[in-house]
C-alpha cells in the first residue's frame, strides 16, 4: 500500500511508530501494536502500528512520529510503501516464558537484542517482566540475561588485572558510604570504576549527591580516559548506557514497582560485568524498613549474588548489615555531600557512623582484592583515610569529571524537637526519607533533612531531633506538615 | 506547576495523555506512565505522563493529545495547573493478583471500572492480563469479572421471559451455523438477540458474513427496537459496546495471542449476560486444528461454561462437536452468505452439512428453552426451516437492520485440482483459511474459497478440490502460491 507521509511533531521515545486512521488500518488488516515495514526510497524500517479514531491522519496518509520521520528521511507528502511485517522473533520466546518454559541463552539474547533495538513494544516487554516475575528466572537464565544485557550495551575495558566495585542495594537514608570507599580503594592503587543510580523514590542517589560537586553524565570514552588517569570515577550509570536493555525494562517495571529477582540481580551485576569488575563487594542492609526486611532474606540474596558472580567469573563478597536507622547526618544531595567530604577531610565533627561503615567496607574490599591480609584491611583503610590520601584521590576524581561549585544548603530551615525525654528506640527510615523528599530533595539539591539525634541516643524534651532544609516556603511548609508523623520513637 | 497548553494534533485512543519534555518531567518529579492532575479553569482530569526527549514540547509547555485537549477545553497557550496524582486504586489490586492473591468482587470491579474509564495504561492492563494468565482466575473471580464487565458496559433488556443465545467458540472454516439457527429459533417465537465478532485472524466472522447483506453496526437503542419488532438480530458486538472493558483487554492480549481462560469465559459470557440471556447453547468444536484440540479439553471447557452459567443464573448447555473439516462450501463473507441463504431457501444444492448441523443445534436450543420435548427439537427445527418460516424471519432481520445489496463473488478464480485419486482423509483447516485470507477475505468480501470436495469424499486425479475467488490479480496469484501447500490429504 502506498501512503503519503505526514509528520507528527512529537518524539515518542520508542524509535519507530506509525499512525493510521481506522479505514487504512482495516484495509491493511492491522491491529494496534502490529508491525509494518515502511519504505521510503532505499530506506526501510519496521514500525509499530498505532491507530487513531480521528481523521487527523487521512485515508491516504501515514502518520510518522519524529523518530520515524527522521529515520526514513521523509518529506511532507513523500510516498511510503507499507507492507505487513512479521512479529519479532523474541515475541514467541516471551510467550514460552509465560507458559513457564526455561529460556536458552540464544532465546534470552534474542529478547535482549530486540529490546535494545526498540523492536518490542511496551506491552510485549511488560509480558516479559510479568513472566520473569511470576515464573522466575533460574541461575542459568539469570547469568545469561546478565551477559546479554552487557553484550548489547556499551562497555568500559580497564587495563588493570584487578578491578574492584562496591555496591549497596540501598534503602538506608543518608548512606553515602560508597563515596568514601571508592577514593580509599583508588588511593590504595586499585582500579575502581563506579557507576551509580539517581534517586527514583528516595531523597538522593549516589549520582545525585556526587552531582552537586561535579559532572556525572559522562560517556564511555571519557570515562575510559578518566580511569586511565585517576584509577576511579563515580558517575551516573544512565549516562553511559552500559545496560540499555535494563533501562528499557525498568520503564515498564516502574508502574507496578516490580522487581523480579532474576532481573534485579542481572540489572546490578550487568553494570559490574560491563566495566570488567573482578572483585565486587555488595552491601545488603536489612531491617523492617529497607527492601530486604529480614536477615534470612539478606542471606538468601547473598547466596544469589555470590552464585551469579561465580557464573560470571567474578569474585563477589556480600555483607549483610543492619539498616535500622539513617547513616551520617545529611539526607539530600548537598547535605550528604557535606557529610562525605567531612569524613574524607578527617574533620573532628564528621559523622562517626559513616566513617566507621566506610572503613569497614573498604577494609573488606581491600582484603577481597588481596591488597591486605585477612584481618588487616580495616587498618589499611583507616590509614589511607587518615593520611589524606583518600581526600586527595576524591579531589582528583572530582576534577577529572569536571568540578562544579557546590550549591548552598536550603536557606529555609525548621527544627523538629523531641516531645519527651528518653532513649530513641526507633527511627522510621521511610518517613524521614519522605520528609526530605517533600522538602525538595533531590530536585532542590540543598533541600533535605539534617539529623541531630539518631537511634539509641538519649534525648531531653525540647532537644532538636532533626532540621528540615528547604529552598522555598511551600516545600518547607509541606515538609513541616509531613514531619508531624511519628518519625522517632522515644521510650 | 503552571504550564502552557500545546496541542498535539493526534488522537491516541486512550483518553488522557500529556507530554512533558525531560526538564519539566524532572522538575515535576514524574516518570513515564506516572499520573498528573491537570486543571484548566474549572475542568480537571487525571492524565498519564509521556516524556519526550525532544524540545517540541518546551520547558514552559504541556503537550496535550486531542482527547485531553478537548476534555480540558484548552486553547493554545492556556495556563494549565499541573499537580501529581495518585495511581488508580486498581493498581494495587493488580499487584496483588501478580502475587497470586485471590481478588474480591470489589477489587475486580475497581479494576474493570478503571479500565473502562481509561484510567489504566496499556502496561498496567498487560500486568493484569499476565497475572490472570499465569495465576488463573477461580470460579468466583471469573463470575465477578463477567458481572463487572457487564455492569460497566451497555445493556439490552429484552421484555421476554425466555431469551436464547447460541455461541460457537470458532475455528472451523465456513461454519456459519449461527446464521441459520437464529432465524429458526426466532421463527419459533423465542427472543434471540445475537451479537457476533468480526474476523481477527480468520477469513470471516459471523458479523463479516452478515454485513454483506445488511448493516451490522447498531447501537443499543436501535437493537432494542429491532428486538421488539422482529424478536432477533445478528449484529456486530463491537458496535454496541456491551463489554467495553473486554474490548480494551483484548487490545493488550492481541500481541501475544493470550487467552487467559477466566478472561475468555468472562469475555464470551458477559455478552450473553448483557443481553439478558436465560438459555444459552454453546458449540465447542474440537480437533487437531481448532482452538480446542482434544475432546478432554472440550469437556473441561464445557464444565467451565456450565458452572459459570449457573453462577450467573443462566441455563447453559455445551455441545462438543468434531471440528476436523470446513462446514458448508464457502469460506469468505459473500461465499458464506450464499451458503446460509441457500439453506434457508431450502435449495436442493444447499450444503447438507451446514443444514444438518444447524437443525441439530437449533433442535438442542429449542429443547433447552422448553419449546420442544426432549428428542423432538430437531423435528421442530426441520419443520420451521422447510416451511420457509426461518427464511421469512431472516429477511425480517435483514430488513430491520438495513438491507444492503450483496456484493458479487470475486470475478477472478482459480481451481485447485486433485493430484491423485483416492479418499480425502484430511483437510487442513488452518491452511485453507489461510488461502482464503490471502485471497482477500474478509476485507474483499467476494474473495475466499469455495470447497467442492470435503473430508471422506472420494476423488479422481484432476477433480476440482476447491476454487479460489479473488477480487484482484495480485491477491489471486498470492493465494495460488499459498495453495501449493498440502491443504488436502488424499490416501
Amino acid at each position: 500500500m502506498i501512503l503519503k507521509a505526514r509528520k507528527i511533531p512529537i518524539k515518542v521515545g520508542h524509535k519507530y511508530i506509525v499512525v493510521f486512521n481506522e479505514k487504512v488500518a482495516h484495509m491493511l488488516d492491522v491491529q494496534p501494536s502490529d508491525r509494518v515495514s515502511v519504505r521510503n526510497g532505499s530506506r526501510q524500517i519496521t514500525c509499530i502500528v498505532e491507530i487513531t479514531e480521528s481523521h487527523d491522519v487521512k485515508d491516504t496518509e501515514i502518520g510518522l512520529h519524529v523518530e520515524t520521520w527522521d529515520e526514513l528521511k521523509a518529506d511532507r507528502g513523500d510516498k511510503m510503501f507499507v507492507t505487513l511485517a512479521e512479529k519479532p522473533e523474541s515475541n514467541k520466546y516471551i510467550r514460552e516464558k509465560l507458559d513457564g518454559k526455561e529460556l536458552s541463552k540464544e532465546k534470552i539474547d534474542t529478547i535482549v537484542r530486540d529490546i535494545v533495538h526498540d523492536d518490542l513494544s511496551d506491552v510485549e516487554m511488560t509480558y516479559f517482566v510479568s513472566a520473569c516475575y511470576m515464573k522466575g528466572l533460574n541461575n542459568e537464565e539469570t547469568a545469561n540475561l546478565t551477559k546479554s544485557i552487557v553484550e548489547h550495551g556499551n562497555r568500559i575495558i580497564p587495563k588493570s588485572k584487578i578491578i574492584a566495585d562496591k555496591h549497596c542495594i540501598g534503602g538506608v537514608p543518608g548512606n553515602r558510604t560508597t563515596m568514601v570507599v571508592i577514593p580509599i580503594i583508588a588511593a590504595a592503587g586499585i582500579t575502581i570504576p563506579k557507576t551509580s543510580s539517581r534517586a527514583i523514590t528516595s531523597p538522593s542517589g549516589t549520582a545525585d549527591t556526587m552531582e552537586v560537586m561535579c559532572n556525572v553524565t559522562n560517556d564511555a570514552k571519557k570515562l575510559q580516559k578518566i580511569l586511565e588517569k585517576v584509577g576511579a570515577f563515580i558517575t551516573w550509570g544512565g549516562g553511559v548506557d552500559l545496560a540499555a536493555a535494563d533501562d528499557r525494562l525498568i520503564r515498564v517495571r516502574h508502574p507496578m514497582s516490580l522487581d523480579p529477582k532474576g532481573m534485579l540481580l542481572a540489572s546490578i551485576m550487568a553494570k559490574k560485568y560491563a566495566v570488567g569488575s573482578t572483585h565486587v563487594l555488595i552491601d545488603i542492609p536489612y531491617g523492617p524498613q529497607v527492601k530486604t526486611s529480614t536477615l534470612t532474606q539478606a542471606l538468601e540474596l547473598k547466596k544469589d549474588f555470590e552464585r551469579l558472580g561465580k557464573m560470571l567469573g567474578m569474585n563477589v563478597k556480600v555483607i549483610a548489615t543492619r539498616g535500622d536507622a539513617p547513616i551520617g547526618r545529611g539526607i539530600g544531595p548537598v547535605l550528604e555531600a557535606i557529610d562525605v567530604m567531612s569524613v574524607l577531610e578527617n574533620k573532628p565533627d564528621a559523622p562517626k557512623d559513616l566513617r566507621e561503615k566506610a572503613i569497614f567496607m573498604a577494609g573488606e574490599l581491600l582484603e577481597l582484592c588481596g591488597k591486605s591480609k585477612k584481618g588487616t584491611g580495616e587498618t589499611l583503610a583507616e590509614k589511607i583515610l587518615s593520611s589524606g590520601s583518600a581526600l586527595k584521590k576524591m579531589n582528583e576524581i572530582i576534577d577529572a569529571q569536571g568540578r562544579k561549585k557546590m550549591p548552598k544548603v536550603g536557606k529555609l530551615t525548621h527544627a523538629v524537637l523531641a516531645e519527651k525525654s528518653g532513649k530513641i528506640t526507633g527511627v522510621d527510615n521511610k518517613l524521614i526519607s519522605h520528609v526530605a523528599r517533600v522538602a525538595g530533595a533531590p530536585k532542590n539539591p540543598g533541600a533535605g533533612v539534617l539529623i541531630t539525634k539518631n537511634l539509641n541516643d538519649m534525648v531531653k524534651k525540647g532537644d532538636i531531633l532533626y532540621t528540615i532544609y528547604a529552598e522555598n516556603k511551600q516545600r518547607l511548609s509541606n515538609a513541616i506538615a509531613e514531619s508531624k508523623a511519628k518519625v522517632y520513637t522515644i521510650s
